[in-house]
């Protein structure tokens, strides 16, 4: 996807069953591989796969909320363009905005850039239209490739491309969402090869705990709630070697999870109750789920995913263990590589842990709740600027996911990296790994 | 507009400010007055305005939902069809429904035809997409050529082309709201020609009371609330020559009428608190309004509308009248011509009032608030079969409008019409007009 | 209990079960029957009944506020002290309120005397404490000696113990909804006998129609809801002979009266949905029901109260009838005596209907739901003063109620009488009496 | 109140400014004294401190609830001696229980008991009267005489008691803000002496940082949260030596405080806007402030109290500043003795800070909101049994206060005691205290 030459090249064209990604995408970043500057060549590929996202949709798919934390898809288009704008282009004299307008539609949270409109009503921004927004993006990204050649913007443009990588996952869980509130539940993707397999099994992989570094330095770009890097001390522990699957999940179920406050949280069970929540979201009667590759048969040997923190905490209690903290997944997840079934692979759902000694599925499939709550790091200093309101003031009521998903960008994810939600959300994909005391 | 050979004929062209209502209708409405069969002439006038009035709207428009009460453009064009379809094609021996989901997807509150989809929900149908209701529309009109040659489905016919026509007025109701709640406040209709003008001084007309009949008798379809017709007895009283102007309005506001709990009801004075009501819906800073036209200057002369009920008699209150009794109402309505600004007009606001003798305004421009609640007249019988869920089970809770507004098609009003609201509603083109005891 | 004395004589002692509303009534009531102004005298007695009311209560019993409809006794108390202190003492040169912040406290909606306190928080009044209240009872009572001479004051004087009154009623009907709310619901009263009987056959009692003369004219007090009389034109109909009987409501609700959307109108479906309805309020599993006097076995042959609007209307339409219009009520029972199960009789519940010729039950046991909204009279003139406020900016969103119920004072209603409460109030001794037409 | 007899022989009343937490309290404990059991003795004292919290208040006062996170004064006198019931007496065969129903009312949380009573409507409890607690309480005192004989209890027993101590802290911070939702704020203790003085300057104590000791070993008791102690790597940093000023708190207000989002946390801020808060909770027009004494001008130099979090933080951010973790808060806390402004002294309010070198308020005064979430200790298991509940199942949207308020009785605080609450609770006596990086 993010490569589509090395992809063109290397699969077979006939067994490509998701071939959504395709086609313009191809030749427009052809053109942006003739472009001489590394830092808009890596602009454009970002930017060309949020179009790409967006293909399969039609205006209306595109205008659609569904809830009040998920966003139309073409406001998720629209606002990641205004960040670059925002943030970089309105620093360059003689920039001339696109529609003034803007600022007030597409600003979601930054206070100091204005009032933002109600997060609740994005989806009654029927204009302007999808069409318009494009526009409007091929008229910032045109702009933006002055901006990339000024250094003094790298920093800023980088933070922007992985906002803009957040917002790309946050596109496809949000979409999903709008399409399950359809009776009809369209399919985004085409139908997914399927083959039931089975998990391989659970193993405990010990770490002898002691002073370990966690957070980000030096190397690469980092968001600043992974910093500063501090040493912190662990007991002994011991990780699952791979996410729980549904299989063990059924199991939770059949044994009166749901009905048993003997493994919730409080809130969680009130919430539970509240809800009616009998079963992870998207799981239909006849042990059936909702993906975004339409409606099929539950695998029980897949990861569970769309779980809330109180869910996954009330299977941990159940199975007898525990969630990780964040410094423990990140104590052991830095000993390994960066790999696994990210958004690249056109398989927009989690998929069976490949056998394998040691962990497997630290990264992408699903995001790993941790029984941290989003807390600053001692040190912590937000971004200047504008984006100091990009993640401080958010570390309250939130918990910890780390890893990425399958619908994470490759690329984006890192072990020290932070995903924060609250304990109630369920709408993203979001499973459990369990620890335990060594 | 129901009359387009007329009026092409009758209107120069050069004139016509709001061409949108053009093109294809006339082909099409040509196509069919060709048509031999009466009722379905009709039947294609009145399925063909639905389409005109779309035409303004982007396939996004039409599928935005900005309040559990409003609905989307295409959610009133399906359901509309759905009504034929699921109402009369249903009982066709051989018909085949265009779509099985669609009985799920666009039954209104038919309960005894399965249950119906999250009314504050509709706003999430992206799909089926425009196009596609396109096509229901025209696969059930096909099919109701055949119908409308059996005499036992005329009276359901014609059912269904007046609650068509309802929903008409309640799609560009509807699309005002959505188009409001867009910080953009796009314009459905183009610019409508403005000049002030003095509005015809207020004078009382006088009715000498006694037994008046009430209702709807033989001749021509109506309601079932409209039935049966009786006898009643009113005390002698004076209604007003017209509508209260937005000039009028706007002194009881500068007089503090919305800060001033006298003149309020208990419900409507909380509401208003709550809701920090201080001008009619639609009234903007400075003394402008938001129109379907766009927003342009408030205009004193012409009607005020978008009041509740609540507002309606506290003004009336302030004024020192009263709000007519729907009797009342329709004893002196009964006596004039149905004459009006409707909507066949292409002026999809209300209009200063004409100097005239006796009532003006009776029809047409704003629906008035009676002070009546929707209570069934003695003797009254809902229709029968799925139709009996139409009007009876709204009986509670709301008010009486009668005369129609500057939306409402033209043929679709009587005297008799009982049109009801809840209090608090405001997104109707509502206005006010007085009464006195003589 | 309003004429003790006679009480005393005309009952054997023996059989008294509900021995709460003795002793040092009887007293204060003697003392004040050598009291040579009749005014005052009618004073005393109907302020002496309310604290013979609120005698059982222990002084949290008298704290507590189970919902906002409902109000601690000991503010009724306060309420309807402050009443006159306000409406009349205030007029008199030289009195001092008790305590000036009582103004704040006590006034229940009268915008005119200042802000009131919020509703539904009266039962955070721990202070003043009932000891003081009472003590405010007394100041009040001594200073309304003098006024009651006055004659000025005797309309407002009758209006204020007509306004007690019903705050006799709604202390009983409050504190009946707070020892529900909880878990030892104590009963109020001591075990009324109990003993099952037959309920008479229903009747069909026939009125011709034609003009009848509807509201209250020239002689006595009434409230200005009722005033100014009219003349009204019926249809020929039916009433019922007595009240729908529990067992009659039991079949409604075993023929699946609260799942079968076909009987209710919309709003109480939702309603009913909403809040989980399955049978009268009050009604408990194993066919038991919390009165006044506690908890015992429902008695299949006395009226259903506790029924909604929409229940009512529901029941009605299961039973292939309609409840009557207000005015089809009052022009039956204003043929009739104002007889009936009211409060002095210590029964603080309805009774089953004596077998009599003609209509029974038309005052007391139960008030009747009818089928008119609370709307102004024609020529309808608010109480002036303060007093203006007491029902005109209510008429909204109520149904008319008849007749008066069990926990009515006597002498207090009449066949003009006018109560009101929203469809969805079930609090009340509100029952069923049907009609049809003839 | 368990021997006053006693009390009014040993304490001359001429000094008796707060009467109440006095005498009584010496004398019973003096005849506890005498009881041989040292268990049973403090028993008796702890039991004895809540009777006499009660005293000054009516049974109205102790039976009001002013909003769901508080309880009615009676409704924690009766749960206190039900966990002593449930927990402990239900254990020891032949106990009768006092009343079946308790275990209905008075369980708080305890699902593996019962279904609890509903939290909001505890204030509904008119009955069992405040007598009739007075007798369970006796009841239960006495058969726990036999139980504090019995070593195994001995455990139990500790934990109940440290249990009613937090109940004795929110009995008043309850019915403080139950008389501050009543117009007429009535004051709890008799007048305060009131004296302003200065506050000492704020100096910054140095902390080097460093692996430190955390968490509760060995001796005492201990709530299961505050194990097992862990080794904790702090960098270094600084504390204020002492708590924040009221006048301090003045100077944020008056430079815009409540009105700049950028010192906020997102969700504080919104809160902040709905509820519209201008100020800590009590503080009054006219730089007043309610108190448990009653009104009276505010003191800018007393330690500000009844901030939310997101207040406490806001004011961290304004003053350049942040608030401690909990880890580093212990850290310094452990160094010195527990001693301050205690529930003991009777004064129900922040006193100003005494001038003293290094750090001033650590115990006493105002809980002190910590930058860190309320998460599980590594290795943290909750109690076993019954207690299971007591502390674990909260541990989710909570933030950590350290150190005690001038509510706290005496002996119940540790350096080690964790208290939680949401970031946006404002009625208990939380303070703030600053840190900054070293």
């Amino acid at each position: 996807m993010l490569f589509p030459n090395v992809r063109r090249s290397g699969l077979p064209r006939g067994k490509q069953t998701y071939p959504l990604h395709k086609g313009s995408f191809v030749s427009s970043s052809q053109a942006i591989l003739s472009h001489s500057d590394p830092l808009y060549r890596r602009y454009a590929e970002v930017r060309g796969l949020s179009e790409v996202l967006a293909r399969p949709l039609s205006a209306e798919d595109q205008c659609v909320q569904s809830m009040p934390d998920a966003s139309p898809t073409k406001w998720h288009l629209a606002h990641t363009t205004w960040f670059f704008e925002r943030m970089i282009l309105a620093q360059i004299a003689g920039y001339r905005p696109f529609d003034e307008d803007y600022d007030r539609l597409f600003n979601s949270y930054y206070l100091a850039a204005g009032k933002p409109f109600v997060r609740a009503a994005r989806g009654l921004l029927s204009r302007p239209s999808v069409s318009e927004i494009r526009a409007y993006r091929h008229y910032v990204d045109e702009a933006m490739r002055l901006a990339c050649r000024q250094p003094k913007f790298a920093d800023l443009i980088v933070l922007g491309l992985n906002h803009e990588q957040q917002h790309q996952e946050l596109l496809l869980t949000d979409i999903k969402h709008a399409f399950y509130a359809n009776p009809l539940m369209p399919a985004y993707g085409t139908a997914m090869p399927f083959s039931l397999g089975n998990a391989p099994a659970l193993e405990w992989i010990q770490h002898c705990g002691g002073a370990v570094g966690i957070g980000h330095d030096a190397g690469g770009f980092a968001f600043d709630n992974e910093t500063p890097r501090q040493a912190v001390l662990l007991q002994p522990f011991r990780l699952a070697s791979r996410l729980v699957t549904c299989g063990e999940y059924l199991a939770f179920m059949e044994d009166g999870g749901y009905e048993r406050p003997e493994f919730w949280l409080s809130d969680g069970w009130a919430l539970a109750r509240t809800e009616q929540w009998t079963a992870p979201l998207y799981w239909l009667p006849g042990q059936t789920i909702f993906t975004l590759h339409g409606v099929r048969p539950l695998d029980p040997s897949e990861p569970v995913v769309h779980v809330s923190f109180y869910e996954a905490a009330a299977y941990a209690a159940w199975a007898g263990k525990r969630l990780p903290t964040e410094f423990e997944w990140e104590a052991m997840a830095s000993q390994g590589p960066v790999i696994g079934n990210f958004l690249d692979n056109d398989i927009l759902h989690p998929r069976l842990a490949k056998a394998t000694r040691g962990l497997a599925q630290m990264f992408g499939d699903a995001w790993q709740w941790t029984r941290s709550s989003y807390d600053p790091y001692p040190g912590y200093r937000p971004f200047t600027g504008l984006a100091a309101e990009y993640n401080g003031k958010f570390m309250i009521g939130q918990m910890v996911l780390r890893g990425g998903s399958c619908v994470t960008p490759k690329g984006h994810i890192r072990p020290t990296y932070r995903n924060f939600f609250p304990p109630s959300a369920r709408w993203q994909f979001s499973g459990i790994r369990l620890a335990e005391d060594a």
